[in-house]
């Protein structure tokens, strides 16, 4: 049985921290740290973007070198990206300077950072406060951690999944950070989660793949990837025996576990999509009776990613012609004679056609709605899929034409 | 010789006709029709949408069933497009009375159309304007055929080019609609060129194909394409011997005519996208050094695609950074130590990373230009390709949510 919870609180085994070290104005946190008591498994996902910060990189390599995993360190109002040779030196004094206070090899920790790029981190602010933030560590930190990862957020956004394992309680608690920019493959998005399992590396990077396929990769809010978008699993093992493994891909324990995982990341990526910049409606896109995943997805995106659909829906119009427009636009096979769409309940088109039947009436009022879905039915197969974004409005004009690079 | 021209002006061999007949309020022109002389070599390329519009089906069926073509009916203000089975009945019976009307074989009129989708075309309206349509044919009819295939359009969009072949003047005129909605393929966006050429229509088709690539295809506004988008070439052979023929793909007859078509293309798709909606200014990006043409084009869409990037232009905001990650977004090969960018003549980055020599003043200067160079030097090869597209400005959204479906 899960439980799932709004809020991170605490995940035994962990502690974190969250504080300003200067590199925001105004005080603003902006350095978060996250420990494992004991020696961690660990899983990461990254940016599919070809330019990629040093950050992630660093990342990466250490993932590929340790067995185990003992921090995850946070830099956000600098993305530490396009930033020459030196970002990558900047990045490995910072984690040695952090292992010695943390009393760990380097390699055993990870990185993360967010903000502007091409400008060089602030690296003596960060070093200075490294033995702050450790001091400050303590087990109910996560929600300050979550504090200070935030860039343009309006909101914190944590989640936490609890169920049984035998007689264990298993714990699953996330932090993520991200409104504009976001994409599949997680534009300047940064999620970290955490749990008290004892779970294999391979099975947690199984399960952690399947979780942000399922979520973080199934929201849009404008279409872009960023250089620095990373999800990390830490996995701190206080929830021993039996160990969740590999081999049992198909076990209860690991399909138990992944049903949690699955639900924190689809909690967050909601998150992300309900702050997305200048966001005043969350849209659900659902392609029904498609004949592969794959093409229910594609169609979905095409939908999803519609300047056209967006700004329709910001204007609270049922623009059907917009929604099959962008269908034909997705590049999969298509039966235009076969196409359905309705907007929540109210059918618009059925057979390519629209329905003479629709009331306006109730169409204004689903159209009033916060939320909105938009169901399309292919009718050539059994495969579906949802996406989610938001609308595209003047507050996303305005934020972004007036965030100075 | 090219002698270019803004305005279209007579084309030897054609007449032409725009009124209005009912369909858009107000009395504004809805009808426009082209009609050649002489039986005419024709050529088309048409959207890549799945969702097809029956006009463009009709049109795609004449031109590959008749040897010549005899003209071309623009309705504007009702795409015809997702109206189920009657959708091809009317355009059938428009296409029979017209063909009567004017005593040519229907299947030698081309038929396009734009405007709401999902309600049926007002048949008896059109039927009825036909006679007066076909009266009020003159040579001196383009320009209002011009303004009868506008819908959203803010501008007249018309071209001439004229040069000489032997002793004989060549004119090729054209004329275009298309603000909102456009990106490759030709979304919402028609174009009817007229030629007193006398050439093949295999050699047509080529010149056609390679003209509409290097131009109607690098244009984007919104990133959509549309269900009835159709360029229509007619070469009414006026001004015949020599005949431009396929076999003489590299002649200097078939040259010269694809330089002056590439020409009419290329300014009818500069046109289209100074108007596009809400537009307050005009982006070119060019990607030089790239590995193929196939990857320039690519990595310049991925710029010109990117709303952060657009709203960006809009807010007159030198953002590198999310022109760069636009870039790493692209899907091509890239090596971001190699990756220069500059906003006009003005060098942002080097390598990778920022050029600290930047003046600030300077770069102000050409972010307030209304004409806007993005350039990009991927520094991997010899390949290039430029695209032009738009900012993202409030007035795209209040159009775009205003519009009523």
């Amino acid at each position: 049985m899960q439980r799932v919870l709004k809020s991170i609180g605490a995940v035994p085994g962990f502690r974190a921290s969250g504080m300003a070290c200067g590199i925001k104005p105004e005080g603003r946190k902006d350095l978060a740290l996250i420990v494992s008591e004991n020696p961690a498994t660990a899983a990461g996902v990254f940016t599919k973007n070809k330019i990629q910060s040093p950050s992630v990189k660093v990342t990466r390599s250490n993932l590929a070198k340790a067995r185990t995993v003992r921090a995850v360190v946070v830099v956000s109002g600098n993305a530490n990206a396009c930033t020459g040779p030196r970002g990558l030196e900047d990045c490995r004094v910072i984690v040695r300077r952090l292992g010695k206070e943390l009393g760990v090899p380097p390699q055993e920790i990870l990185m993360a950072s967010t903000g502007i790029i091409g400008v060089p981190l602030p690296r003596e602010k960060i070093i200075g406060a490294v033995p702050q933030l450790v001091r400050r560590l303590s087990g109910g930190g996560l929600m300050r951690a979550a504090q200070a990862i935030r860039t343009t957020d309006l909101t914190t956004k944590t989640a936490r999944v609890e169920y049984t394992q035998g007689k264990r309680k298993i714990i699953i608690g996330g932090m993520a950070k991200g409104s504009g920019m976001i994409h599949p493959n997680m534009a300047t998005m940064l999620a970290f989660i955490q749990t008290n399992a004892a779970i294999d590396s391979a099975a947690l990077r199984i399960a952690l793949k399947q979780a942000v396929d399922g979520s973080f990769n199934r929201i849009t809010v404008d279409g872009d990837c960023s250089t620095n978008d990373s999800v990390i699993c830490l996995a701190g093992g206080g929830a021993a025996s039996p160990r969740i493994a590999c081999t049992g891909k198909s076990s209860k324990e690991f399909r138990a576990f992944g049903d949690a995982l699955n639900e924190v990341c689809r909690i967050l990526a909601r998150k992300i999509v309900e702050d997305g910049e200048g966001a005043t409606k969350f849209i659900t896109v659902r392609v029904e009776g498609a004949k592969s995943a794959r093409a229910a997805r594609q169609a979905a995106f095409s939908v999803a990613t519609s300047n056209l659909v967006k700004t329709a829906v910001f204007g609270e119009d049922p623009n059907w012609g917009r929604i099959i427009c962008a269908v034909g636009n997705a590049g999969v096979s298509l039966r235009p004679d076969r196409v359905d769409i309705s907007m929540g309940a109210i059918p618009l088109v059925r057979n390519g056609a629209p329905v003479p039947e629709t009331s306006p009436k109730q169409l204004k009022k689903v159209m009033r709605k916060k939320s909105i879905l938009i169901r399309i039915g292919l009718n050539l197969g059994r495969e579906q899929a949802e996406v989610y974004t938001c609308d595209l409005s003047y507050d996303y004009v305005r934020i972004n034409a007036e965030y100075s690079s």
